[in-house]
């Protein structure tokens, strides 16, 4: 790839055109959807999911892609903390969004696995924008054909239920057990992370347990810190493949209040960036940030959240690609 | 019924308990649910439908009923207007909200029509609190399986599309043509008032005008002025029994921001007021208000308005019942 | 009065000081309380009373007078359609807040009566911006002690209650039947215009059409226009002094949500400056505006719309007092 | 007491009705007020007080109940720290709001005490759900009435002060003075934990000291630690019956905006999490959370906060209602 | 041109990509900036100008052309009033935004300029959204290069003032006595509708009447009615070549609250849409709509309102290329 | 001085009007321009910048010295942590807002150096309230003619910029390396806390550095603890004149959202409150705390925690000017 291909993967800066300028894409990035000739070109995709339809309460994650594409404008290149500037380092663009059928979840849930399969088949490594929690399970689906994932879960809710509502499997709180019915995560090497807000009975916590799944509950979470937490993970989810699932009620509704369920007695901002921080040197191959919900947020703080936090994933992302570059 | 009974079914006044006190019931009468002993004397129903699962853009009607609850405590039981005391006249209850489930359209659709058998068994008229447009369906599958029903309808959307998005049948785009196509409404005697928005291709109303609906854009709606197309109305829907329909967007955004699918160039609150009020001698046999949305309107004022309208309904039904009592 | 004196009665010019900056008074106006020793100079004073002890459910009016202030900077000094230019006509200043005692409504009353006692002995003529509607009463008590007054009162609630919750007799339902009572006002020089909203039970009205009040609804205001019954309004008032009382609530809730009992279906922004403009010639000897409740409105609009009806209201009082100057 | 019944004390599950559904009683709990037959059978009883004639700024206290009831409806039934299920522990219902005369504060203080005389002499155990802290007042005559209770009081003001403007004496700002002088409280039981924010002159905090009472500065909270300071309010109140009042404005601003008078610098709300669960042991009989404020938070997080804490009160008063049940 | 090209042209239906998904293109038009080779193909063409530097008092309309973006998703293809489709009769393409330089106004007005220069060289009709009114100075300055324009205003402003604050020529006060000192705009073909708000001191409407242009205050607009004054405005323009002006501040605030300088009294939204129905016949050269200023209005109304009426517009100069297409 | 000159320049107490009475100056305190003839008399004055000529994305902080009035208005006297009383210790008062003119950048900066030469000749000790942070740029030019000043900085950007968008010198990015280069600040006696946020290029940090300016990133903030870096800052500062500049995004958007660039991952109110207290016993001459934009809250919590902050300013600047008084 020449110095001038790279220039096309990279965003535009406040500095040429201001940043309330300009139709957004995520990050700036140039638009580059799966019919472009340039599309396997890319190592690192930013995808929209604007989808809530596993949504049981407060409705809105459908809007967060493009509240979160119009927040994106404000991030600038190079990660302050690690020096990383993941634009300079791999080719990323905007891939566009899913396009959900509103009134089909199962049709929905297809058309969302199709495209990530030719993500897969691109080699690109895909960083999702949600759209509720259940849009993690189409896209398991495909990243996790070959090989069960291991898997890393910021979250107040653990998403282990086993039905909603008489019988009903695919909602925002089921996604991940029915990744493990369908052996696309590996119970043993998933590990979920800030646990906490009442609970219906606890079910969901066992059944995690009992299949082997490690549970940190926000308690023990702030008991333990970070560094050591976050080295638990490490070895949980071990050398291979493994995915992020970034739910934004993980952090304290003081700070993300634009979200659907939102728990109290969360993180900060601060310490959700040093989670994502310390994953550095993970086998991580794709990861989502889900559940941000503007109708509940006018003010759009969350979506900025969300974004930010995207950033910090990309960094992640970015390093891991440059020592396996596609080829 | 005795002195004692009647005063049971009338609202608490708010100079006896502040209107901000106490549990909030639709316009603060007693909470009589199907199970209640009580339920088939009441005469006049309040029932709200929290559910959007119809909704193809921005959700949030499922919230609906219980933000119209909380405004309802601001009404009092006289109309300025025509001096009617729709308390005073008839049994009125709240009848509590029909538990649509979240996660199966058809379900909820089965559910509601259950629900309104009872009130149909029970004689009892029935205004609806919505909810989403689709929410009239279910509740004519009830109200219109004896014979096809009339109806006004004031919307600016026609509801009269053939399906959405790939052949699905069921969204709040289409209740009023799965009726027609159903025999629950028998077209010649339906009036659609305020129809405007930009248009997908017209097929609605073309559709809708070779079945004999009449079709009044809101042009024609000013230009004629209220009275004239209300009695164009009254003989459309002629003596038979006839539904009200409401869709709160058939108001102008800036009076009712609180709802999914707006459009600009509206009648104001005075001419919804107005139109309700004309609807006197009409043989309404139920009536509903739907599509506030209150994540779109933090404010509540949408729901204000949905509420006050409610009652202007609700002094229509109580003088039509008091006319044809249930014995 | 020197060329220099006037000057110093005039607001500051937004092309001198931008509209953003300064401490913001009234109109821009100088604030000259009653201890300021040119106070004897001014001729048409603004007096904020942020009071609400007399709101019976939704609390807020006494945060009105900043609010307004505030909203006041956008305000230039020439009527667009009069052709009126207030500061130039009468020495304008804005006089400061009457404090109340929060804790005591009687207390308050007496403070707020003694300081239009004050004005009256200035002979300034007092523009008067609430709180809520109960602030009108200590006002009348000083303005109307010589001789009953007439009075034209926008509104959509009568304000004429015998009393509230047990017998309660001073909340802002009951003002004008205090005031009447106290032979502050003559009933039959009394009109009251865009009277609606459901009632409890009429007994306000039937109290005051026994009493001469002359009551318009907002139904007979739209059916025969503003000239027709500001010409009515003007016979009522006849040529004796007579006070001009506007609640905000008189207006749409489109136009004014910020208000703590809105009222659908009323006049829009338009026909409340039309209103005020028909005013002219009648022998007005202040007036108010009351019940801007900013809590309900943090968008400010309803300030905004509540400072441009004062505006109006002081091009109509200026042009009366430079016909009857003060000597 | 048998199963059946107990299941007549519990809250209906999002499982089986939607949260968004339903009427909104204090977690979806059942409706008892004191004439239901089956009041004497409650155990723990959530009363809403929506008053708040106390305020001496920013009103909106009185809007309270109603949206905690509303968000209540996010509640589940385990707490997720403590395993603690409050409502198979022990008969919870909503007892209903007590209805204040808003336009006599001695009046309705006189109401509040008479209803939780009732409740003292069902022994029932109270949950109270403010209104402005004013509210604390009523209720401790009704509960200290035969002999001075200790208090564990979260608040980031003491509320103890002498009077307000010109020697009133009954305000948000003094229930506990009144309260210690009235006997109901024993100061040196007393412990006020948070307390930061401008001051007018420390005479509070002065006669507090001289009286015995226990006064945590937030910046003593901070530097000896959640468990540290616990223990000690734990020696202070000692074993005998003892009351806990926590004012939302001991959390931050960023965390509870919703509230009259907030102070910048205040725990999150984990940490208030936290002090709530070390009450655990204490001889609680009966607690209340005051001053949410609706019109100052239109998203309703503060609420939610609110709520959710009165939950962790529950969790502990069920435990110890267990402990020594009502035979 | 190929029906396949057309479709290129066209918007993205809802029916195939749910309105909530997709990155934001005004009226999802495809992206077709200068550097495009299909530039040139377009007739009809959409261009954001996000700049504000000419706001005096209330900034924001910066961020007007995104937000419009965001709610021109809402638009379908056909107005249902006269049944145009702007996307079936032109070309139509979303240009892209001109990014200004925010540090320097003299610089961004050139660049301006020099974006509608290669307007007119590829004979595209530009469909501007603004940014502030000052926007449309260098606008003109590329259109009215050849010969002056005539301008059809709509505006409750002149922007006719001479200069701000002490000399200061360029600001959203003054494009257009700018653009006729330069002989941009003939000042006899130019007509101004809905003047109204308080002056500072007229001396705008005497420099306008006494060079020529016609302004018509809101009152008299309201009074002769629309039909009345649109024709004067037809005969005013005459058949050479003209321009539309729509400052979003033309209509009430009620309406529109989004913008820097509201001024009440002013037409409703369907008043709106009639005024530029009635522009049909009129030899309209482009067109631009301004002063949308999201920060004062983050429920987005005011930018729906605002795209509405762009999309009004549209459909007037899509039949007037399509009767005069280039070749 | 006597008692009595003192009264006069204390705040108005909460006990003797209520604190939403009155018109709001700057903590209630005397508004003595530099026109009064008192003005000399001043030692702690506070001054309002309304200005953001200098903002290149979101605008507004013109609107904060207004806003910041009107919520100063809840402070009280004494500081709570310290005891200091600042209005007891010095002469404080309200000196007003500089004028800028907003549409000439230059001509702003005069005019502001201008007022605080004024302040510099009687020996004022300013405290700043913004505006953006290009304001500290004309008042540096003032405090900082006599010799290079120290500087402690809170910020989470360093603006060191060079320039922005194509060499523009003067932006709200900028104003340090200005104030650098022409020699009113000592760079080796600046520091900078709590420096984050995605970054262009680290070059303004690269610049600092080699000049000499230390720069402590919020990690390192975190990490050390306040104490620590406090001591450096104290260090770094040293004994000679030192200025203090507060941005209130040094905050987490969750605490102060109304800003025009935040940075997730900040400290919170709490620490801001200790960061302050800490600067006791440097050589402060003056200090600002700068943009904070109610247009992106309009909750105005934001503003409530820049004017807490102002306080605690205050608190430091009035125990510095009473050990060192002017004679």
């Amino acid at each position: 790839m020449t110095a001038k291909d790279q220039s096309f993967f990279e965003p535009i800066s406040g500095f040429d055109l201001p940043r309330f300028a300009g139709v957004p894409t995520f990050m700036r990035l140039p638009y580059v959807p799966p019919e472009n000739q340039r599309f396997n070109e890319v190592e690192l995709g930013l995808i929209g999911v604007p989808w809530d339809a596993g949504t049981t309460n407060r409705p809105g994650p459908r809007h967060g892609p493009r509240q979160m594409r119009d927040f994106s404008t404000m991030i600038r290149r190079i990660n302050p903390a690690t020096g990383v500037d993941p634009f300079g380092l791999v080719s990323c663009a905007d891939l566009g969004d899913v396009g959900p059928n509103p009134a089909d979840l199962n049709d929905s849930m297809e058309r969302i696995t199709r495209f990530y399969q030719s993500i897969v088949n691109n080699k690109i490594t895909p960083m999702t924008i949600g759209g509720d929690h259940l849009v993690s399970l189409p896209v398991l689906r495909a990243l996790g054909q070959r090989e069960p994932l291991g898997m890393i879960h910021f979250d107040s809710h653990t998403d282990l239920f086993k039905s909603y509502f008489g019988g009903y499997k695919y909602t925002h709180g089921t996604p991940f057990r029915r990744a493990i019915e369908e052996n696309l995560l590996d119970p043993k090497r998933v590990i979920q992370i800030g646990i906490r807000g009442t609970m219906y009975d606890g079910e969901d916590i066992e059944w995690g347990k009992e299949n082997g799944v490690t549970i940190i509950m926000v308690e023990e979470f702030f008991e333990r810190g970070i560094e050591d937490v976050m080295e638990q993970a490490r070895d949980v989810c071990g050398n291979k493949p493994t995915y992020c699932s970034f739910d934004i009620d993980f952090i304290d509704p003081a700070f993300a209040p634009g979200t659907g369920t939102p728990e109290i007695g969360g993180p900060n901002s601060f310490e959700a960036q040093k989670v994502i921080r310390e994953l550095k040197g993970m086998n991580l191959i794709g990861a989502d940030l889900v559940e941000v919900s503007p109708p509940f947020d006018p003010s759009g703080g969350t979506a900025y959240l969300g974004i930010s936090l995207v950033f910090e994933l990309m960094c992640i992302l970015a390093e891991i690609i440059r020592k396996n570059p596609k080829k």
